[in-house]
């Protein structure tokens, strides 16, 4: 394992910041030297994330442009650590003053009190916030730009299920982009879109919120890609994705459906093509067996909650007099984070899709 | 990350052997001193594990018992790393050379072709044989004698479901081992258990395999422990149990079902006791929030795909020539690994609460 | 190993920044939360590092306060990330550009060009400044507050040798941090300081430089810490001593004279105190023996080199037409850095003081 | 760092075993797949690190002939971990129980009761004994074969000094090997070398000890290896060195002897060959600038203290009853152990050579 707020082997993330502190970011170790990085390119993905976007997320206004601290020169990086950073605007934490002794049921404040025995920065929920994911989406962004300039590797994620509204057709990953960016849910199905986002107003109106399914491909990666037994491609992707807060459960290919499968239904014949190639006729593997990839799409599913802090009416505790209390929230949170995990799933990947290159030498180390 | 082939940041293990080497085992680096270690505990362990236990799983007779080269003294460990070992007999390999260039479907057959060029040892899977896991059954059994030295924690797991036959009661953790070892498919219900049993009965007479979901509880660990941002309790447990070969997903808590629910359903409400003890009605969380525990049991559900390796009549290509070919796989294997993926969910359970315990001091370096 | 920018296990430091960028840095992983941090104290430790102390040293005015832009609430550590910057004030890098293609011996201009193919920040050496230092100033100095808050562990460095001068008597390691600042090389002893002030003086008029030995004690320890066999404490204090640019070498206790004497005068004989306490009459072991600390002072002694960067000619190679050239180099660098070298091993130590005793248990990881 | 008993980053080797133990070993990760692998050649290595070589070395006869227990398949690696072990045989560990309470002035006896609480192995020094530097050199040989099939790197230590005895001769690394396996104390002038096997037997007639100090060569490497801030070459080889129990220093190039120079001498001026390539007229550097290989030759000397177990009367302390007692120690003991430190230098300067080139790309992860 890395640390504890590092994630990778040769491609190292460190999340720096807090959600009311001064500013959210990344610290990227293992950069290889050589390769161009555009910043707007790394805005754009931003935006995708930020809040406000629509009214069926918060409406938090967070103008988050990124800077670049260390590690690009002349418009390309160096080979040392590059920070990326985005500066938190003067942020109101008087609600969490008012809440501070009220863990709110679902989110992390009650074991944030345990694990640090008080002393957490709990304005806006400080590291537990998910804000702290625009460090993963600049990451994301800047390891797809490196393994872009050298592997043409597509990554798109897509809502697949809110609210129990499921979308059940096939997704063609080169239009996943911008299919999701034409509907405020992130769904490759407009009129399913329609009705998830219906459902998540729906929530909202009642001071309550959904969640959903997030699945994401990623296309044009070689075969032979992985380390059994403990750093397998499933793991790394399960490890980091896991750690996103609302996330409850990831599942490759079949996955969860492969468990009612009869293996003469599960196994993936190989054919051969013309030119020598090998594929299979289907993909419920994900596009990895054994922990290393085939050559298919890699497909997992992950499972986002329901955003847990609503206005609804819950029972707490309060932590100071250790007496009941009942908590009517206030704040703006997305009655439904499901479209803004599209990006941060997206994101992930990418880490995970750079630092196996990287291991395996398939993005260089310089890039001339 | 660890080198590929160990796993754990404060207790790390390292997987040595193949499936028809020398010898399968596990190296524990990180072990604490002064620790009694049962190897005849260990050893009963390794029984449950081992193929040949009843009809329903493979017939190999695998008479595995465990040696320690290294790390105890006087029936203590010392603090030096521990070796443990079981030696192969001497098996047939000539099923392998005859299958060698012709890939099992859903087998990492071929992508340990293209990661290792050829190189790999083939004989009984080599170390994509689910033997393999022997190695992760000795490094539980070993852990969890050393944190119950400290601390009364209790992992269970059971068959929640195999061949889409589900067991959807609730579970006594302080029972289900008992309970599991009174059927062969280790189902906590006996009348459930049957039809699971007749459906792999089934499935074998067709020369065909099924797949199933086990759960895990992990009670007793105390709240506030886990690393938040990436080394959450979920990323960890998953990292290891999405390593295991025919797992295809994990979900904690409610988790895909949490994908469904509102907020002010999933989220668990706190309650306080009469002695001031905090805890939640629910356990939708699954015993963790943002990464950290809150003192509830751990509960997540592993995917296991049908075993790769059936009878029955499959397409895939000849490696040599590049030829379409049918392929009539023989050889021992089980038409369902979830019975004895109960064991092996348990053991890297069982490794993972070793890990965290020793990085948050509670199990202390030196047993005085 | 951690990423090539990072150094530590449970406490886990990243060096962020280049010397005429943006900022220079650090980021603190595997803080303990509660502790309280005064960022004066810090800036304290920096201006001892600071150029321009005296004409013996740079005259360059870094005007260097630290910010903590993460990871501190409320005046105490949250348990998150802690990020401390400092600023770079607009530099003048035209003499960079000046020099860009003539590589100064003994620097590492040239390595740097193999290493990162030309894509190295060059200007005012990039990374290979001395100036990265700081950021090791800064770590070290939030360490020292952190043990300091739960164990008496007293740091002293000084120079014990420059440009041939030594000082050879002994040092109190609780006069040493006063003594030292009386004098702009940072010898304890008075006297032998001035001759080692016109030693250098001398060479500067030269348009040379000057080398020396700075001593380290860390003093207050207890017996039994380290982590043979690899993470012996000298392998920890040599990894992170040796990757500071000048430092050439590394000797603990006797060192390099150890290898003179027989083995009766080399080991350290035992005594028992009235009260039990067992010490040794000497120490030639510098406190520590098989990797593992005795409980007397850790010593150790570290070869700096001349700097490299000098005004007199010398011979280079223009990279531009692969034509022998003449370099009389200009710039402002210490004709000696083995003063301002003294508190950046002073900061090493404490860095890995502050890991062995977290990962011990000795640092509590919280400050209740 | 890497857990305690593992060193590397890309290429990972963790020690197993205890002097009078099971065995002796190492376990090797992240192995590139193809190479073939010669167990003759690693025991040849043995041999050179096994006592009883000489009257100047202990005469206890170890007969290692190593095993392989994994990763290796028609004598080429597989990409699995390699376990390489030797068998002990039965040992006397009479002479450990009659000092068992009475620890070795400078030997780990004392340390290892305060890091382990009196659980460690004691017989025949468990983990501290010199006999664990067989698993080095086990690695040392097999990463040799491995770099060798790609590049030609040639690693060659010697005595350079034993007992203030010094040799200041210029070698030839290409020479060494073979001149230094002419005499028993492995220093590369016979004449010398005779009078340093006189101080050794004159050290031993007196049941005293002396050291020395080991120089080593590695040669053949490219320029621009190594991974600054932390990860300099210095700092693995370093790390590695510092871990072998006598060692209590180490210096690259011109060391401790660099402090006494201007930067004018100290300084490596360039030249260029008439084909365009870039030397230095000396090598002061020892092959390393900046962290960062230069294409010279990397030179470094290690200081090996006198070895700690003599006859020779010496004070100690009773551990059981805390009281002041006399030691005559008893066991066969090498008077000094400089020669045999030489094959075990050269071991670890492999392993690390392997991980660097391994981590660069310049030894690729299949040898097709």
């Amino acid at each position: 394992m890395s640390p504890a707020n590092s994630f990778g082997s040769t491609f190292v993330i460190t999340l720096i910041g807090e959600s009311h502190g001064r500013l959210v970011g990344v610290v990227l170790d293992g950069v290889p030297a050589g390769y161009a990085i555009d910043l707007e390119s790394i805005n754009k993905e931003m935006d995708r994330r930020k809040p406000g976007q629509s009214k069926v997320t918060t409406i938090r206004a967070e103008e988050d442009r990124v800077e670049c601290l260390s590690g690009i020169f002349n418009g390309k990086t160096t080979g040392a650590p590059v920070t990326l950073v985005t500066w938190n605007k003067d942020a109101d934490s008087s609600a969490y003053e008012k809440f501070k002794n009220l863990p709110r049921p679902g989110h992390a404040d009650y074991t944030a009190m345990l694990r640090y025995g008080g002393f957490q920065d709990y304005r806006g929920s400080g590291r537990f916030s998910g804000r702290l994911t625009a460090g993963l989406v600049m990451a994301g962004a800047f390891a797809s730009q490196v393994f872009r300039a050298v592997l043409p590797v597509t990554i798109g994620a897509h809502a697949r299920e809110i609210a129990g509204i499921k979308h059940e057709g096939n997704v063609d990953v080169m239009k996943l982009r911008e299919r999701v960016e034409q509907n405020p849910v992130r769904c490759y199905d407009a009129a399913i879109a329609k009705k998830m986002e219906e459902a998540i107003e729906k929530a909202q109106k009642d001071k309550d919120s959904v969640g959903g399914i997030v699945e994401c491909i990623i296309s044009g990666l070689p075969g032979g890609l992985g380390e059994p037994f403990f750093n397998s491609i499933e793991s790394q992707l399960a490890h980091i994705v896991l750690s996103i807060g609302a996330v409850k459960g990831i599942e490759f290919g079949a996955g969860f459906g492969a468990a009612r499968l009869h293996g003469s239904e599960d196994n993936d014949p190989y054919v051969v093509d013309k030119d020598g190639t090998i594929t299979t006729t289907s993909n419920n593997a994900g596009g990895i067996l054994g922990g290393i990839t085939t050559g298919a799409p890699i497909v997992f599913r992950v499972a986002i909650k329901p955003t847990s802090s609503i206005g609804k009416k819950q029972k707490t505790v309060d932590m100071a007099t250790k007496k009941p209390a009942d908590l009517e929230y206030e704040g703006r949170h997305d009655p439904c984070i499901v479209p803004r995990a599209v990006p941060v799933v997206e994101a992930v990947s990418a880490i995970v899709v750079l630092d196996i290159l990287l291991a395996a030498g398939v993005v260089p180390r310089i890039k001339r």
